[in-house]
């Protein structure tokens, strides 16, 4: 089975806080928004506004309480925007 | 009898939690926004800012209190603007 | 008398529940919004950012709440914007 | 003396109730809105985003309480934006 | 010294309501806005949105809870954007 | 030490009650907004939509409570958008 | 490890109190925003609407609230909009 994100939405596979990166991120956050790490597995089209900037694979930082949650084959995924998707670490 | 949508919506049929599709889809969902599972049955024809990414007979995943339903000949269907679609799911 | 809307409006004619259409669509609505049935009677010339996709006689299902009704030589009116039409029943 | 509008705005004058047109019109109103029959009697000229479609002399139907009101040579008007009008009478 | 609005800002002085034009005109409002007659002091030079439609010395109606009042050389002044005329009495 | 302000921002310097120019300026307001006066200290590029209209040494007035305050070298500036400033004083 | 913010976001690194500026540049701030000495360590690379006007190495005065935290390699850091930077302090 596979997602296609419509527009500028992305699918994410959320990075545990045990699946660390190499580079030993560790993200802290304000009261308003905390940043986790994720891995992009689908990538929309874009809009006419919207270019996509991220591409299967990226590790990326996004706001923890953006998206939609869905399970699939038994995984669990997050569908949301780019503008969501605050950096790429590389 | 047939419906057009107008604009950037479509008309969708959801899918029931019976209806599971193949790969065993099972959606979960955060508090703000609960996805659903659903049939394309009709597509408008876009708008000069929204081109339609959608076709009928695709399956998608929308959010649960989109849109307005209605009941024709008996089937309960949605209409919803397309940028309340969040996937296809293919 | 006639009625020219301007802009993107329409003038329609709420079709009473008894005047079912032959299909024998009934409607049903969510709480947020109740769409019901009705005919076009007038069109607007549409803007430089709407396209009128409507035409008079059109059957269509529009939201409940919508538009402002006007009586016209006895007979009773809504004048809305053809956003608040959802599609067009052929 | 002579009002000229600017922008988008007209000015009318409000038709009584006792001053009704030959087809007999009574405007009802929902409680969101009530409508009002009126004479143009001023036009500005658009602006690059809306162009002017009433002229002097058009009866128009427009939103109760939109605009503002001044007295001029004694004669009471409202001046208004052309898209709280409704619809032309003709 | 000289006062230079900025974009679509005008400058105006307010007319007394002792100076009242020839034609006798005598402003009412309803709850929401009171007009108000003033003469054209200073105009911007508009915006690439905004074409400035007055000149100096036009009178206009405005709106009286429009703009900021500032002091100059011991007359009192009016600071607001062009949208928030009305009209021009010729 | 100098400040490059970004996009459509400026750089000001208030002018104290003490140090009023020339012409007598005194300023007054009503409640929802009190003007001083300023001289221009830094001008920046402007965007896309924002040309910039005003150049170093200009005395402005501008609303009270817009920007934000800075301290350089030992004198505080504000820093301020374009849309902020209502009239250059010439 | 490198991150890369998207579209027109920056990477800083805040500059401490103790660190401050060969110019002793002392920020206050009134009670809306608290600005901050801070230097851009990566920048996006802007959208259709935004292009970037800092670059790497810059000392900027941004807003206190903006933007997230993040902390990379033991490092924090804060990613945030270019609209959030108010100048850049040569």
């Amino acid at each position: 089975m596979n997602i296609r994100p419509l527009g500028d939405r992305v699918v994410i596979k959320r990075l545990e806080a045990e699946e660390k990166t190499k580079g030993g991120i560790i993200l802290t956050g304000n009261a308003k928004e905390k940043p986790q790490e994720a891995e992009i597995v689908a990538v929309g089209p874009g809009t006419s506004e919207v270019k996509m900037e991220v591409k299967i694979g990226d590790k990326v930082l996004f706001s923890k309480y953006a998206g939609t949650e869905v399970k699939l084959d038994g995984e669990e995924y997050t569908i949301l925007k780019q503008e969501d998707i605050l950096a790429v670490v590389e």
